[in-house]
C-alpha cells in the first residue's frame, strides 16, 4: 500500500505513524508546504512570553527523525498543488524551485489544516500585520516585536489564540489591546462566566474593545468603527480560521454545509481513496445533531488514527464531537464542554442553567479558591448539554467530568450522585459538579425557584427588592443599592420583614445561604421568593467589567471580588 | 416530625441540614458525645504540620451557628446510650455528670461513626499512644508532639490517616517510622503502583516497616515481630476503623456480613423508623456487587441527602458505591477509583490491566512531569473496573474522569475516544487517559502482546531477554542488566540482531518507542515479541524501594527515575 499525506502536525503525522504500527511495508509519504512537518501548534503562542525560551523547541521531529523512528518519508517545502483522481496521483512543486513532479498513491489522505481568515480591510497586507499558524509565524512576530522595539500592539480576536497571544505579549511588557466584534472573548463560554475572564484581562492590564471592528490597519496604529483609534505598532489577525478547501474543491471532492470537507464517519470524502482530517473537514456534533467545524488538536488526533485504521479493515464507532477546550488567561484556568446556553437556545433547545460557586478544595487548605461552575441541561430531561468552569484551582478536571458524563449521555441525577476522588488537598467531599447538579435537580424537580445573574440587573433597573441573607458586616462592605438586609441567622425570628407583596430575590455570597433562607421562606408559605444563582460574588464579578468599560453606575454600593 | 439524629459531622450534619430545607416545622436534635459537633475530619492531619495553624480552625460549626442558621438543637457532650425501639425513644446520658435523660423521636437517624481499631498488643494503653478520630485527639497528639518535645514517632498503618499523619509529622520536623502489617500501605493501589510511594516516603526520610507486625510497645520504643525495635517517643495508631454499632446491637438492628449496620437502599435500618448512614453503616459495591464498608466523606453526605429525602417520600435511585479516593504523599498526587487489579482478581474476575507513563502536560510547558497512570479492565468485555494515577502533576482530575466512566458503565472503546479539554498548560491532545485506553484495546483486540512490571524481575531472574530500544546514550545512562540495545532509530537496519528463537521483552523509558517497535518487529514476522508495559521508568521506580530496604541486587545498571 502505497499512501500519500498532505500536510503534517496532529492530524497528517499521527495518521502515517498509526499506518506504519499497522503495516510495516507501507510505503509513506508526509508533504509539508513548510519548513516543518511537526511541531506543537498549541504551544506557538507560549514562546511570546518565553515561557517556550526558542522556536526550535516547538519542532517535534524532522524528517530525519520521522525516517529513523517510524520509516516514514517527510517532504518538507513541497506543496501539494493537484489531485490527479483519474490516474490517483498528486502534483507537487517544490517551494523553492518551482519544480514539479507527480506522485502516485493508493490511499490519499488530506490534512491541509486551516489558514488564519483575514478581515477585509484596508492595510490587512502591511508587514507589521502578523498571523499566528505555525513556526515560521512565531518567528515573525517574535523577531518584528522584539527587534522593531514595538510598545503596543493590537490583537485582533478574542479567541484560543487572539487571548494566548495577548497573555504572553503582555507578560513580555508590551501594551495590548484585544478587539473583538463580538461583544465578548472566548465564544464557547457565555456572557456571564466570560465577564471574569474579561476582568481578568483588565485587571493585568490588557486592553479589550468588544463589540467593535476593525476598519482599518495604518502604520502605529488601527482604527475601529467606534471611532476609535489604537496605538499598534504590530497588528496580530486572530479571528479565526478557514479550512483548507482548495486542493479538494479543485479535485472535485464534495464540500460539507459548514464549507469544510465533507467526511464519512470513516473520515472518507466522496472519494473512496481519500481521506480527510484535522481543520480542513467538518464533523458530526453528538449534542446539536449537525455537521460543525472544530480546529481542535485532540479530535484530529483520533480522526488520524481512526482514518489509518479504516485503510485496514479496523472499524472504529465514531460517536460524533462536543467540543471540549481549555485555556489559561492569567491567574485563572478555565475550561468548558459541550455546549453554552446561548448556543443551545439558538438550537433551540428547551434548556436551562445553573452557576456555582464553590471552594476548588477545603477552605481550610492552602490555595483554596472560589470555582465558578456554570451547568447547562436540558428541561425536562435533565439531561447534560454542557458546562463552564472557571478559577484560580482545578478548573479542567471538573469539566473533563462533565464532558465524560455528556458523552455517556449522562442526566442531572448521575452527576449529583456522582464519587469522586476527594482530599482536602484537592477538593470536597461534595465537589461543585455534583453541587451543580444538586442545585439543578432542586429546580427542575420544582423546589424552589431561581434567576439567573444575567437577570440582576434588569431587575435591580425595575426596582425590584432583593433579600441579601448575609451577616451585617459583609453586607455593609458591598451590596446591591437598596437591598435589605436580614441575616440568615436572623431570618427565622425576621421574616415579618420578608415583603410578600411582590417577588423577592434572595442572595449571599455564593448563594449557599440563600438557598437555605429560600426554602425556610417557602416553607413557612412565602410563595414568591427567588434564589440568586451566582449570588453576591458573581453579581460583582459579571457586572464590574461593563461597569468600569462604560462608566456605568453599578449597582452595589461596593465590589467585593472575595 | 420530630428528628433525632446520633452524631455529627459529615454523615449527622449533613442529614439534619436537609431536613432543615425540606421541612420548616420539623424539629431535629443532633446528639454527640464529644464537645464538637461539626469538624473538617479530612482535615484533622494537617495540624500536625501547622498546614492547619490551630486546631480551632477545624471546627466549621458550633450549636448556636447550627441554631441560628439551621434551626437545629446540637447538644454536644451528650451521648445516647439506648434506643428503646418500643417507645420510639433514646436514653441520653450528659458525659460531664453521668445523669441521664429520654427523648422520643418519630424517625431516627443513626451516624454514629467508626472508631480506630487497635491491635491487641501489650502496651497499647499507654499514654504516649494516640489514635486519629476528631479534633480532641488530634489536639492531645499534637501537645504531646511538642510538649514533650518528641523526636521520634511510630505511625501504625499506612492507610489514609498513617499516611498523612506521617507525612505532617514529617513536615513538622520529627523522625517517622510507619509501621505496616501487609507488604504494601495504600491497600486501593495495586503493589507495582504503590512502589512509587514507598519511594516518595524514603525520598523524604520517613522510614517504613512493611510486612511486619506491631506486637509490643513500650515507652521510648516499639517492638515488631521481625525482632526490629524501633524508636517511639509517641505511637500513633491507624491500622483501621470499626464501625460503632454497639447502639444498634444493643437495640437488635441487623448487622450486615461487614459486621456494620445493614441498610436498605433509602439508607433504612431493619427499623422503619431507624435510618443509618456514614462509616457505621455497610453499602453495595457496583462493581463487586456486595456489600463493603466505605469510610469515606462524599458516600456519607450522599447517603445523608438520601436518608432526608427518603423521610419526605422523595425517591434516591442508589446506584451503590464505587470507592473513589485521592491522597497527596509529599510531592506526589495520587488517586485512585473501583476496584485494583488484585482485589479484581480476588474477586475472581478476568481482568487485565496496562501501566501506561505519559507528560502530565506539554512536555514545552513549565513543570511536566510524567504520570503513572494503571487502568484495570474486564477481559473480553472490555469494561472498565478501576485505575489508579501517580504523578506531580494532576492526578485526580484523570481518576475523576475514569470514576465517571464507571458509573456509566465505560468501557475501553469510550475511553479511547473521550473528548478532554485540552491546553499545553493542562495536558496533551491524546491524554494518558485515552493513552491508556488504547493501549488497553490493542492489547484486548489482540494487536500486540505485553508483560507487565510485575514480570519484569522473574523473567529477568530466568535469563529472559529484554531489547531496550533507547537510544544509546540513554541505554549507557542505566538500563537492564544484560538487555540487548538496539534504539528504534535504528532497528529496522538491524532486525538481524533480534533474537528469534527466545520471547523477546522490549521496552524504552515510557512504553512508547518500544510499542512502535513491537509493532514494527511483529509486522516483520516476529511472533515472539512482548512490550514491557511501564518501560525503564516504571521499572526502575517500582524496583528501587525493596532494593534499598532489602540489599537486593538491583536488575538495573544504574537507577533513572527521569
Amino acid at each position: 500500500m502505497k499512501v500519500l499525506v498532505v500536510g503534517g502536525v496532529a492530524g497528517g503525522a499521527s495518521t502515517a505513524a498509526r499506518i506504519r504500527r499497522l503495516d510495516e511495508q507501507a510505503e509513506v509519504i508526509i508533504f509539508e508546504r513548510g519548513p516543518h512537518v511537526s511541531f506543537s501548534n498549541c504551544s506557538l503562542p507560549f514562546h511570546l512570553s518565553g515561557i517556550v525560551p526558542t522556536s526550535e523547541k516547538l519542532i517535534l521531529m524532522d524528517p530525519v527523525q520521522f525516517k529513523k523512528k517510524y520509516n516514514l518519508a517527510a517532504r518538507v517545502s513541497q506543496e501539494v498543488v493537484a489531485i490527479n483522481r483519474q490516474n490517483k496521483s498528486i502534483t507537487v512543486k517544490h517551494v523553492m524551485t518551482g519544480e514539479t513532479y507527480e506522485e502516485s498513491y493508493d490511499k490519499l489522505v488530506l490534512s491541509p489544516g486551516a489558514h488564519p481568515t483575514l478581515p477585509n480591510v484596508d492595510g490587512i497586507k502591511s508587514s507589521h500585520v502578523f498571523t499566528v499558524r505555525n513556526v515560521v509565524d512565531i518567528e515573525k512576530l517574535q523577531g518584528y516585536v522584539q527587534l522593531a522595539a514595538v510598545e503596543n500592539i493590537a490583537v485582533i480576536g478574542g479567541g484560543f489564540i487572539g487571548i494566548e497571544v495577548a497573555e504572553n505579549l503582555r507578560k513580555a511588557g508590551k501594551n495590548v489591546t484585544v478587539v473583538q466584534r463580538s461583544n465578548q472573548i472566548m465564544a464557547s463560554y457565555d456572557l456571564d462566566m466570560v465577564q471574569i475572564m474579561h476582568k481578568e484581562l483588565l485587571d493585568h492590564g490588557v486592553a479589550l474593545e468588544a463589540g467593535v471592528a476593525l476598519t482599518k490597519i495604518e502604520e502605529g496604529k488601527v482604527h475601529l468603527d467606534s471611532g476609535k483609534v489604537i496605538a499598534a505598532d504590530a497588528v496580530v489577525v486572530a479571528i479565526g480560521v478557514t479550512p483548507e478547501t482548495h486542493l479538494a474543491v479543485d479535485a472535485g471532492l464534495e464540500l460539507g454545509i459548514t464549507g469544510a470537507i465533507k467526511v464519512d464517519g470513516n473520515y472518507v470524502t466522496s472519494d473512496d481513496s481519500i481521506y480527510a482530517v484535522g481543520d480542513a473537514i467538518e464533523v458530526y456534533h453528538r449534542i446539536l445533531h449537525k455537521p460543525v467545524r472544530l480546529a481542535l488538536a485532540g479530535p484530529a488526533q483520533k480522526q488520524a488514527r481512526a482514518a489509518a485504521d479504516h485503510m485496514y479493515g479496523i472499524t472504529n464507532r465514531n460517536k460524533g464531537v462536543i467540543g471540549s477546550s481549555s485555556i489559561r488567561i492569567f491567574d485563572y484556568n478555565c475550561a468548558a464542554t459541550g455546549i453554552n446556553e446561548k448556543e443551545a437556545k439558538e438550537a433551540g433547545m428547551q434548556v436551562d442553567s445553573v452557576y456555582v460557586i464553590a471552594p476548588d478544595k477545603v477552605g481550610l487548605m492552602p490555595s483554596s479558591n472560589p470555582l465558578h461552575f456554570k451547568l447547562v441541561y436540558e428541561v425536562p430531561t435533565g439531561k447534560i448539554l454542557g458546562a463552564q468552569a472557571i478559577g484560580k484551582g482545578n478548573a479542567d478536571k471538573r469539566i473533563d467530568v462533565i464532558a465524560t458524563l455528556i458523552t455517556m449521555d449522562g442526566t442531572l441525577e448521575d452527576l449529583k450522585d456522582l464519587e469522586l476522588s476527594y482530599s482536602p488537598m484537592y477538593g470536597t467531599a461534595k465537589d461543585v459538579v455534583n453541587m451543580a447538579a444538586l442545585v439543578a435537580t432542586n429546580i427542575l424537580y420544582g423546589r424552589f425557584k431561581q434567576v439567573h445573574i444575567t437577570d440582576v440587573r434588569p431587575l435591580f433597573e425595575q426596582g425590584a427588592t432583593f433579600l441579601d441573607v448575609r451577616e451585617v458586616k459583609e453586607f455593609e462592605n458591598g451590596h446591591i443599592k437598596n437591598a435589605i438586609n436580614i441575616p440568615l441567622s436572623e431570618l427565622r425570628d425576621r421574616m415579618a420583614e420578608v415583603p410578600t407583596d411582590r417577588p423577592v430575590y434572595v442572595h449571599c455570597r455564593s448563594a449557599q445561604r440563600s438557598y437555605n433562607a429560600v426554602m425556610a421562606l417557602k416553607n413557612s408559605g412565602f410563595t414568591n421568593v427567588y434564589n440568586v444563582s451566582g449570588s453576591f460574588l458573581g453579581i460583582c464579578l459579571t457586572e464590574y467589567y461593563t461597569d468600569v468599560r462604560d462608566g456605568r453606575e453599578p449597582i452595589v454600593t461596593k465590589y467585593n471580588f472575595k
